[in-house]
């Protein structure tokens, strides 16, 4: 600017008007005497020091470098204070508007005299929950009472993903659940030590339901009467007597999840578990806790040593960021205000029965994980079956490195957390055994591939998440649909022979009905030639059942995860969604039996949207098909994330990012209480 | 401005030497058109853009107050976006700084053996606790070791005033108590509720002895043997059996608190109290429980009418505040998600056996209190007295209005809170017995005003807090003085004398020794001529007595709060800095007994700072001497702010901060859990 300005003046350019700056700084002031009857009055002046603030008027001019940077400096600084203070003060105003200070008059309200007083029916003559309190609580309340009744038996994953994606209008919606909360399950690992809080991982039900304009019944699911398609659920009284009743539905979805796995292992008892919130406070009183006691004079060291093994069974994702976090917080935390002593003693161990943890990863992220937990001194035990877990120490036994001989070790534990995989749910098992026949599998409840419980009505009941599996009956499904098919036509169906084109149009068939099967069906030439054993170019019907025998085999079941819960949920919202839009036409049309979830929507497919795991300062990530990486801080960031867009609501989010920015500034506490 | 460039061309003043500016905006550009040889060339233009950044470049120029308007405001958005940006890379950075992703190697380490295998000792030969795991871990440590030991029973308000004003280097501190955190009681009403989070409330006790280089020792006091100075306590073991060992001192400050006044009355464990954090607990859980049954069906209109029917006993400040908490909580969340009607069933009821609630407040106050519970429909029952607590009904004798005939009433409850004032606890009752006369006083532990213990060897044990008093004994004491001097002097007391000059003494001495009667002497004339019975223009000993008596008489003892044992452990901690300082100079001189205390540090005297509490969206002050006021929400920032800068550590504000931002954006919880 300064040459610029040289340049001007050397060449005798045309100069601009001439204009006076006034400005009020000293600097300016002794430049211009101005004679007595021009100064500056009153008005004038203020108006000059305005010029400073945000206006129109010509910025001011000097020629001093010194104070135009002071000038833009202090513009910068002040303003950015500004900002804040204005946010402050608004955040004020806003909360100031938060408090309703009178008490609430809300004049008379109508209660449904049936809400007040059930009437009693079903086959144990029970209560039925037929009109709820609040029914008449609004206008958008009233209308629903018309609607179907969708009753939802549970408050996780599945559930909420449901509950998000369903119109408000179309249902009149109840949630089951002896939880009032929905509990962000996988960073409860992240709770136990106090990386987050507790109450930043759960959202009140009631909020999450408040979009459909639902309703909640705090209480366990016990039974259902599908012929009169009823629910009986139980809750304590306020004398502790158990209460029972009936839910009503229209539609049912069961989506109770799992119970933890005791594999037949021996004394439990003595093992904490993380299934819910109160599983994670238990663990973080119980490690603060063996930490007090090994600083006291009356504890021996053996003893101490004992109470600072930490032993977690079970090399999942749960396992392996408990160990993780568990390390976090006796590395940068436990220093800081035990004796140092302590440090010294702590072992951590980690038990895994197959031969690598996160066996479920792909292999690179496993060994990823236990190269860094070997770093970090986690005692990785693989090909290891706890035995028994007594109350000072475990047993298990170890393959030997030959691969044949197992030895039996004992392991003193002061802490043993057991996360070995999920188990059916005793409702579960009860719905298995009375629908008999129609549910073979021991582990879960079957469901077709629209996520129909099998052995029920045809669009009542619905099962998602970790309770559920798929079945897998490709074969006698399609073969039973060809047999249908032959006879239709009035031909023998052991004497059908197909063509490629028509086992294409099977195959497709198969792809609709089974989207799971599609991943096997890619090269159909390379099936066709294989199993057409007696190469005459086309399959007979032996030859077609040996090969959809063998893609039955191949496919697995799905993984009991968050991600699979999520997108049932979601994929039932959309079909419940179509179902009501539906309605009206098969209605006029006199529909009301038939495959109509198959009429108006897609089976389910699941997308495998990838894995990642938490591995102490590190994590890892599992997109599948061979697609991984591991990395460190970086890592975890993208880690925590990936959580932060997944979690449920605006509030945990927020709860979140704070909780986060707690442990920078201060820390996890070692508190107990 | 526009006007001064007018007059200032009129009056063809001499101009400002001609500058000509370049900016890079089109308005100016066609304003001036330079020579073809003249125009900016590539380096110039850059230039110019760089004016608008943060330099030393004068600021552009332009007439037009659109885009000065423009800049400025660009300017001041830009700058403010940018310097929230800035902080979030500096948090990050930061952030990342916090991790310590390898294993901290801490080499060797030297635990002293003593601290392995403790000596055994004491009267019962318990394990002593003389040597700490940590007390070599660091240099300073290793100095602390030759220190005089003080011991400190108890982690509430008076210790932690008491270590955070004591030097870091003059004691080995040890700080005994069963809980590891210290807990903010004034604001634990709110924490019932959700307003606050339970965490926001406490602060490790590790965190707070750091300062000092201290030890913490999780157990409870059980006894003290004052003649070989060991203080006993108990923890129980891994196994749940109780283990005792020994901790010695050279100083020891009882600050262990007080337990619920269960006033006698039958039934208390159908109540809930609020001493800690698990009582706030157990309080939002209970609420949050009776309002999820109040929903279900099996409920009956009876039932749930009483479950919703909240109870008080007690109207003092704790009692109020968690009512006024209460009627936030049913206020302003629960009528969002929850059956309209539960609202109308609600009752809080607050029972108070004085004529007034806050009766330790100005009148004016605890009128304003009542008249605000009044229209929030809280049922303020005065006069009233609970006779027991049944499990579904509380009874009660109130007082008629005619001031004599009381009857008796039920109430049915579902919540009932019991907050009725201090009772000793069972360690003060143990210590008391076994000082026989010396402890007069069945309430607490009774000291001499330098809160030395009384009974136990001067200088070695003090006692602070709800669990101590100071006792009144201006009279006794001063009598002996006199006669030990009268003695001294050769003459009978019961013969002396005093003149006005003699009394004015006296009086100087009294302040001094008890500066809690110095309010009761202000008149010193006005007392002398009042007691001069015989009016003989001085005071004999007899008249002296019954001066001293009638002030004695006046004095009360102090309130059991949070700023008396505030003040008290502040009081301590500059005592002990003091005698610190002293003990060269007094072990040179070979002075080791005698009252030390009075000759380096004053009496202790409480100032009152006034009173304050929540009453629902509005809070009292009540400063003392007639000085009070009440207002709404202005007046609840006020309480907070108060509280706010109290809060024991950045820790703790910030997460009150955060807390109170929370209520505002995402209301209370209704989750239990």
């Amino acid at each position: 600017m300064l040459r610029t300005y040289r340049v001007a003046r050397a060449s005798g350019l045309p100069t601009a008007p001439p204009t006076l700056t006034l400005t009020s700084t000293t600097a300016t002031r002794h430049l211009f005497t101005l004679p007595k009857s021009l100064q500056l009055r009153r008005p004038e002046k203020l108006s000059l020091i305005s010029q400073r603030q945000l206006s129109g008027r010509p910025l001011p001019r000097t020629q001093s470098r010194l104070l135009n940077f002071g000038y833009r400096t202090a513009a910068w600084f002040g303003s950015s204070i500004a900002f804040v203070g204005l946010s402050f003060v608004a955040f004020f105003l806003y909360d100031a508007s938060t408090y309703s200070s009178h008490a609430t008059n809300q004049g008379d309200i109508t209660v449904p005299k049936l809400a007040l007083n059930p009437r009693r029916g079903g086959p144990k003559n029970l209560p039925i929950l037929e009109i709820f309190l609040d029914d008449d609580d609004s206008e958008e309340k009233k209308k629903h009472k018309e609607k179907p009744r969708l009753v939802i038996l549970g408050g996780g994953w599945g559930s909420v993903a449901l509950l998000k994606e369903l119109n408000p209008d179309d249902y009149h919606v109840t949630v089951v659940s002896p939880a009032n909360y929905f509990l962000f399950t996988p960073m409860l690992p992240s709770a136990t030590v106090g990386t987050l809080e507790l109450k930043s991982l759960v959202e009140p039900i009631r909020n999450i339901i408040d979009r459909v304009k639902g309703h909640y019944v705090r209480a366990a699911a016990e039974d259902v009467d599908f012929s009169s398609r009823l629910v009986e659920v139980s809750q304590k009284d306020p004398r502790g007597n158990e209460v029972r009743f009936y839910v009503p539905y229209d539609k049912l979805v069961i989506a109770v999840g799992s119970t933890t796995n005791p594999h037949g292992v021996k004394g439990l008892e003595n093992c904490h578990f993380l299934k819910d919130i109160n599983d994670a406070r238990q663990i973080r009183n119980k490690i603060i806790q063996n930490l007090e006691l090994s600083c006291l004079p009356t504890t021996s060291d053996e003893e101490r040593k004992r109470l600072l093994s930490f032993v977690v069974c079970g090399g999942g994702p749960t396992g392996v960021e408990f160990a993780a976090e568990l390390f976090d917080l006796l590395n940068e935390d436990l220093t800081l205000h035990f004796p140092r002593l302590l440090r010294n003693e702590i072992s951590v161990h980690l038990i895994q029965s197959r031969d690598h943890i996160l066996n479920t990863y792909d292999e690179a992220v496993s060994k990823y994980a236990e190269d860094r937990f070997s770093r970090d001194q986690v005692d990785v035990l693989v090909n290891s079956r706890v035995a028994e877990v007594r109350p000072e120490s475990i047993l298990f036994t170890q393959l030997g490195p030959d691969g044949k001989t197992t030895v039996t070790k004992e392991l003193p534990m002061g802490f043993c957390l057991w996360s070995t995989g999920v188990s059916q749910a005793e409702f579960c098992k009860r719905i298995s055994r009375q629908l008999g026949p129609a549910q073979t599998n021991r582990h879960a409840l079957e469901t077709d591939t629209h996520l129909r419980l099998n052995g029920t009505p045809l669009g009542d009941v619905y099962a998602i998440g970790d309770c559920s599996t798929i079945q897998n009956n490709v074969a006698d499904h399609i073969i039973t649909f060809l047999r249908n098919l032959a006879w239709k036509h009035g031909k023998d169906p052991e004497s059908l022979e197909l063509h490629f084109s028509d086992w294409r149009d099977v195959a497709q068939q198969i792809k609709k009905r089974f989207p799971q099967a599609t991943a096997h069906l890619k090269r159909l030439d390379k099936l066709f030639e294989e199993y057409d054993k007696d190469q005459n170019g086309t399959l007979d019907f032996g030859e077609l059942r040996e090969l959809l025998k063998q893609i039955d085999s191949k496919l697995t079941s799905l993984p009991a995860t968050a991600q699979r819960a999520h997108q049932q949920g979601q994929y039932l919202a959309h079909k419940f969604n179509k179902l009501a839009r539906a309605a009206p036409g098969l209605s006029a049309n006199e529909i009301h039996e038939g495959d109509l979830d198959a009429a108006v929507y897609k089976a389910f497919e699941y997308r495998h949207l990838g894995s990642l795991a938490y591995i102490g300062n590190s994590a890892v990530f599992d997109w599948g098909d061979g697609w991984n990486f591991s990395g460190g801080l970086w890592a975890v960031y993208a880690w925590r994330s990936i959580y932060f867009t997944q979690s449920v609501s605006l509030r945990t989010r927020v709860l979140m990012a704070m909780d986060w920015g707690k442990r920078a500034l201060f820390g996890r506490d070692l508190m107990s209480y």
